[in-house]
């Protein structure tokens, strides 16, 4: 087995990812097979070049699972038995597909892994070699994972231009319960006391709200299976955030500010322990508030005028509030750099608020 | 008593809201005075035009409170009682500084306030006569608020630019326990579980949970006070959501996919139940996805191109996952431009995604 990685790459699951995956292979030169139980989605997805069907001569090097969740472990078992190459898969959780493979030969040729994709998109035609672009993608060697195999899962990962994060599977779905599955159900907690809620309350939403319920404007089928598949971690953690509730109701109720405070003082240091940009430690970055009436080309002369500045901008927010026919927009920079961009803005006519 | 607002405006408390009220009288040539217990807040804001220092011979016509939540009561029963203006206020909670003052002579001159304006920033510094057009300001009479102070007021709403929202004062409170208050308290137990997780699981953290968090950075002092001055309407939805965890918690506990997607899809229901861009229904959007590379002037580059196309953008978002040297800018638009934005933008070489 060579750690190079010169195809065949069998893709089972021509969804968005596996689709992307079969672009980005493509585009390397590499030899792509390409299977799905749905015909549309394999015309689609060989349409796009993202592969070629299969034939039974085929002996694919790589085996990749982008299957739905609750078909992983059966598609990741059916890969090992069916060829002799090494197997990954791009699902949400690791220990589940895991433990149904576990005991089965040739497992040591699997190797878990799982890029950090955007979900709103699905289906072949949102593919794209670019999707994974400089994303983290973790990949989960279990203890019998031979270092080949998970060298060679580390190729396709570099060739799809992501980074490598290597996890135990445990590790890695205790992690994307804490940072994807347990925000994810807050967040249609939140969302949920909306529904039936006057029409006048709603008229006072801001940007805030629809920040903490915009994930959950996610598909409820797709978040059941990787929830149910997660239970363990997202039941730990969903234990812990019941504690807090039920701390921070009774800091309320009983009018105890400084307990009230100690909650909202661990959610700025939770939100401060994020990662900045490309991973480094969070720069200190300023917010520049700009006046932009509502319509076309509007925008676009505010950036140009910002990129005449010279300044990067890390983040933009468009407030939204309702009844808003001038937008607010919310340029976050380095903070060394936002006095600069708003006396450049400023020159050049700009309404801007500090 | 006129509805004519004619002046003078005496605003107390000179902060970011004050100052900003100030700024918008003095656009429209009316009087303003200014105080504040700061002798530094009062100087800025002079210094920007909001206003100037009041005289023992000044006879104001509307007094406007902008002081923190914890004094609001004291404040407005002040100001009744020192001149025969009609009063308003602009803190965040409305029953609270009602039940303060409700039995004082004058209340008859009270009219509750709130504009829904930022509060990431503060002081005066950040003032701007904009800062208001365009948001909704709700105004909470009482039952014994005259109609002519209630017109005044929304004189005041309308001469800074901002839509006025009528609402009865405990309504506004759940309103805003709603849309506001809980949905930042849930942010922040969301939050503080990522303090002490382990750099490498925080390496997973995509867009979603920096949504979700977002608003957990605001300042704890201030929103304790609030959170504390609506207590009554915070403490029933959290009562809701604990039921509705434990629900939750069972559901994922019982392995029972068909419980959790109920709880899943009525998440989706309330972020369909937010109004739309201008307080309209939501239209139907779609996103685009644009590859752009990390550095000063391709936004503009991307901007312009997208300002030819035409297309009204109605929100952005910029992908941030660590390790990412190209980033991914999400542009939303209505549904039915988004194939003619995405052909105008890859005629221009723009790596896209569908």
């Amino acid at each position: 087995m060579t750690s190079e990685l010169v195809g065949p790459v069998e893709v089972v699951g021509a969804g968005l990812l596996g689709t992307s995956i079969g672009l980005a292979c493509r585009r390397a030169g590499i030899d792509v097979i390409l299977t799905d139980p749905s015909s549309e989605n394999l015309r689609t997805a060989s349409g796009l070049g993202a592969g070629r069907p299969r034939t039974d001569a085929d002996q694919p090097q790589l085996v990749v699972v982008a299957v739905p969740p609750d078909h992983l472990g059966a598609e990741i078992a059916r890969a090992l038995d069916r060829t002799d190459a090494v197997v990954t898969d791009v699902g949400s959780v690791k220990t589940g597909p895991l433990a149904a493979v576990t005991a089965l030969p040739g497992v040591e040729r699997y190797v878990g892994g799982h890029p950090m994709a955007g979900s709103e998109r699905s289906g072949p035609l949102a593919g794209s070699a670019a999707l994974f672009d400089g994303r983290p993608w973790a990949i989960t060697p279990h203890v019998l994972s031979t270092p080949a195999a998970v060298a060679l899962v580390e190729e396709l990962v570099r060739l799809c231009g992501a980074v490598p994060v290597r996890l135990a599977p445990e590790e890695h779905d205790r992690a994307v319960a804490r940072t994807s599955h347990v925000p994810h159900l807050l967040a249609s907690l939140v969302a949920a006391r909306l529904v039936d809620a006057p029409e006048q309350h709603l008229a006072l939403s801001g940007q805030g709200v629809r920040d903490v319920t915009r994930v959950a404007a996610g598909d409820p089928a797709l978040y059941g299976q990787i929830v149910t598949a997660n239970s363990e971690a997202v039941l730990d953690l969903l234990g812990e955030v019941r504690t807090q509730l039920d701390t921070l109701i009774a800091a309320v109720a009983g009018a105890d500010r400084s307990g009230l405070e100690a909650v909202l003082r661990q959610g700025v240091a939770g939100t401060q322990a994020i990662p900045g940009k490309h991973g480094g430690p969070a720069r200190p970055m300023r917010s520049v508030f700009v006046s932009v009436p509502d319509h076309p080309g509007e925008l676009a002369r505010l950036f140009a005028d910002a990129g005449a500045s010279e300044v990067n901008i890390e983040d933009i927010h468009i407030d939204h509030d309702p009844g808003r026919p001038v937008g607010l927009v919310e340029l976050v920079v380095d903070e060394t750099r936002a006095e600069h961009l708003l006396a450049s803005l400023e020159s050049r006519a700009w309404v801007t608020h500090r």
